[in-house]
């Protein structure tokens, strides 16, 4: 059962913009599909309070508006009402400022920022103690995911908490944000 | 660093056939090429030994040949090396038992089977217990994930184990199985 009072201060923000390309240059990416669909359902299945699609660019924030639609009240709602359950989280943002303010103007609180990274920092949480802080319910956090090569370092700089990195037993991490954000959200929130 | 002794044991299958459509018909599925890339990544991180996409429709074989060419010899294997040394990891089967009949070939003993699912089963065996069994290492083990609907009940029938499903703490799980094999590798094989 969803239990709100404790699963419903965790957000979600899947960045476009500020993130870098393969070339380390900061660029503006361009929304998948898949990044839509899978991490909505995932958020659903674990409790994220909302989950926001930022992007800057007005003909992307456009396509995300169509693609929920169709699956939130066209034929997709129809067709699939439990995929419609999934994208009702979903809200598309122009900036991550945005996202803090609407978070702000629900709690009455700012969200502490949490960045998601495939590398470790000095001073990265890990997945017990982040768990212990977002269980307490009293302050609302936001978790974000880059895409691209990942967001810009002066995102990463002004985040409350750093995320260990998922690791595997092996020398390679380059996971997909899809199955990324899967694994932390279940490490975060899930049950066994 | 990727502990092959360990880790070399544990197989994964993606099953386009025979799986139930939305309507619980048998049906061939078709192939989803971020499956191929995401289980692809996570199976490279996780150290799974090999994995199998299964269909027995030789147009589909071929649309995944050229996919996975592309990735591992062709233009992207110098644009992304990364990506080539997870899609090294994939081949191609007509059926379950091709995939069980090479996994011999290689051990001299047949794999035993763990079909995953969204649903409970009295026998459903948890994450703990069986990663204890897969650490043994004296034994191939084959993971089943089934695309569209789920697999069938005859394969989940002749299989040694069923694993518990994936549940946040809702009554939603309808994750992709990009999600749900991410999520079950990092159960069974991932570092905290």
């Amino acid at each position: 059962m969803l239990d709100t009072q404790k699963r419903g201060n965790l957000y979600l923000a899947l960045l476009h913009y500020s993130v870098y390309n393969k070339n380390e240059r900061v660029v503006s990416t361009a929304l998948t599909n898949l990044d839509i669909h899978d991490i909505a359902r995932a958020a659903r299945t674990f409790g994220i309070a909302k989950y926001y699609l930022v992007t800057p660019l007005i003909k992307q924030q456009k396509l995300a508006k169509r693609i929920l639609a169709h699956w939130c009240s066209g034929f997709g709602a129809k067709y699939n009402p439990k995929r419609k359950e999934a994208l009702e989280l979903v809200a598309i943002s122009d900036s991550l400022n945005d996202v803090c303010e609407d978070i702000y103007s629900y709690w009455g609180i700012k969200p502490k920022i949490i960045v998601t990274d495939a590398k470790f920092f000095d001073r990265s949480i890990d997945y017990i103690n982040l768990r212990k802080l977002i269980e307490e319910g009293s302050q609302p956090y936001l978790l974000l995911f880059g895409t691209g090569w990942g967001v810009t370092e002066d995102i990463i700089r002004n985040s409350d908490y750093v995320l260990s990195p998922v690791r595997g037993d092996s020398d390679y991490y380059h996971l997909s944000v899809r199955s990324a954000a899967a694994i932390i959200l279940d490490r975060l929130l899930g049950t066994r």
